[in-house]
């Protein structure tokens, strides 16, 4: 018997993944550059355990028994067991899988590219397998090989047709750029969300300008924000960050039917984004937008004051949801001085709007927990934390 | 001494402009098809004389004397003498011009098309210019050359560097497809609106994918369209005006910053109308937008009762606003059955998102009023109307 726990990180892209070429591998059309989080405020967290006594194999998400048999969690057992260098006897031995992720589902934060970067890197400590684990998440959740790596790190799309070297790399690690900062706007809304999975195909099948971004855009993009990131350029990766995710939205709205992800209020800190950068002269916030209303600001430690403070002002918080309303690590907010906001081209808006935000950081990627207190399954593999009763 | 008075219809486009090749001369760097709607519901009037008694041009629009020397409407007045057939006396008379639409302004209906069209064509009477008169309507704003001629509309982007082939010609008259329906929502809204020639520079500027639509993407749509027109296939019509509708949003969003026009309620009904369209497994219905967020819906005389007891439905009007809430062409709606209300995937949004809708049709295009009662200028050449005084 044998026992794997393993952290993962959630990764933003700041140059996005939209567009498989390969439906089954999960290969992209283009490369994609994103930052792995601090598992500290955001991860996903796995238990494998393998046994002889076990009759089938089991997963939980979030305390939930889920079903086993969902294709892509196949496709990752089947990549997993075919690396395998286990003896005969161990390989027939069937697998227990416990998941949960320490930030709330439904927020619309993408939680299946850490899930299956922790499951992957779980299940491949367990199975004793060595070299390139991004590949066995990616066939999961394509971005989830991001997940496997920390710092800044880049999908290679490759270009064999088994997708071997559809790899994730570190571009740099977390302490190469240490006054990066990440703050999350969860968004409030009701709004019924398209699967990126879904979405991305609708786009691939039907928008034209699609194929010209992957083809002509990405991959000068890429570099360019590689470059400032080994520069430690914020404005150009700002800007570069800005551009990439407007344009995913555009394509999606491209899309037929088209494709909406963003709402008023995403858009309304758009606006205020760049009237600050504009006022400041500088650009010292970039947005990223994945597939849901959330926004994602990057910028640097120093900034972070001036920011949230000026998110306070145009975007309240709900009086009833002050305890909760600044998560992750903590900020001192600074006085806006009347000149700034009077410069900033803005609205007030209702209190609320911004459900909540999570402060973090660039994060140091997976990490396996070797004490026993830390797995989420028992000594007779069953989850330490239910939802729903064991059926 | 002399007076002209002339109407000149609003047109909505179905393949969009957006961008220009020569800012000077306006000239597009795509084909745009459009249609143009009846003066009976929209239009621009305008009266224009000339007398040896006028100290200088002046200009009245809505009521309120006007700057004469807006660059715009200079372009206009310089290609007007151009081209006049006058004796030089004659030429050296002033004008006085005097301009009203018979809709709210600041409705977010363009009306700059259908009043430089009108100023074109009324001026070209005046000073008996014959031939194409698109091209003077079209260096004063763009799309007015499309408002110069009735029913369906292809405006030629052409290639000649002063413009003389950049002109809008008739591709079937109104009675060509006379079961043509124009729906037109106007939508609440408080957010300043960037100009669309504004935003079309902007996106000239910064989206590389504009470049791609207008090389490549755009004449084809231009001409299967055209088709589609010619055969009355509302179907393809209607799928091809989402999407260049869509295209059009897109590459505002792809700009930077990025331009955004529509918002909640205009994506809102655009996710309405895909899917009723779905549910009742044809496209019945379109919906195009334009530099704000008023959905302009383009559909058949026979589907109109029911689309608009859908709209009352999932859009409610506020209850203050009923009497002036349904414009124009009297509307029959249909009791809708609660299998369709199932069916269809949409939310029921809090009365008054929608300000008031306009019923029109396809129209004839301009018309000269030849009856001195329809001036807009006295016998003094001062307007009858006037919102502020006279200074």
């Amino acid at each position: 018997m044998g026992t794997v726990t393993c952290i993962a990180p959630v990764n933003i892209a700041v140059i996005k993944y939209w567009g498989k070429r390969d439906e089954n591998l999960l290969l992209p059309i283009n490369d994609s550059i994103s930052v792995s989080l601090d598992t500290e405020q955001l991860c996903a967290k796995t238990t494998v355990m393998m046994s002889q006594h076990f009759k089938e194999d089991c997963i939980w998400l979030n305390g939930n028994k889920e079903n086993i048999n969902n294709p892509r969690l196949q496709k990752c057992l089947t990549e997993i067991r075919k690396r395998a260098k286990l003896t005969n006897e161990l390989m027939d031995w069937k697998l227990h899988i416990c998941s949960e992720n320490n930030f709330p589902t439904g927020s619309g934060l993408a939680s299946s590219a850490a899930g299956y970067a922790c499951l992957a890197l779980a299940l491949a400590k367990l199975y004793k397998i060595e070299g390139d684990i991004s590949t066995i998440a990616r066939v999961g959740s394509g971005s989830a090989c991001r997940s496997t790596i920390g710092g800044f790190v880049r999908w290679h799309m490759g270009s064999c047709e088994n997708g071997n070297d559809s790899i994730a790399k570190q571009i740099a690690p977390a302490s190469y750029w240490p006054e990066m900062r990440i703050l999350i706007l969860v968004i409030n809304d009701q709004k019924k969300k398209l699967s990126s999975a879904v979405g991305m195909k609708r786009t691939v099948d039907t928008s034209e300008l699609l194929h010209y971004r992957a083809k002509y855009i990405v991959p000068e993009r890429t570099e360019k924000i590689q470059t400032a990131i080994m520069n430690k350029d914020f404005s150009t990766f700002a800007e570069l960050t800005m551009k990439d995710s407007n344009q995913l939205h555009a394509l999606c709205l491209d899309s037929y039917p088209p494709i909406i992800y963003m709402n008023d209020i995403s858009f309304a800190i758009i606006n205020l984004i760049h009237s600050y950068n504009t006022v400041v002269n500088d650009i010292k916030v970039a947005y990223t937008y994945d597939a849901g209303p959330n926004a994602i600001l990057y910028l640097l430690e120093k900034d972070m004051p001036q920011l949230v403070a000026i998110l306070d002002h145009y975007f309240p918080p709900d009086n009833n949801n002050l305890d909760s309303y600044k998560r992750g690590i903590p900020i001192e907010t600074e006085q806006l001085s009347q000149d700034l906001l009077e410069k900033i081209d803005s609205k007030v808006q209702e209190p609320g709007k911004i459900k909540y935000m999570i402060h973090t950081t660039v994060g140091d990627g997976p990490k396996y927990l070797e004490s026993p207190k830390d797995h989420l399954l028992n000594d007779q593999g069953l989850p330490i934390r239910l939802t729903s009763p064991l059926v």
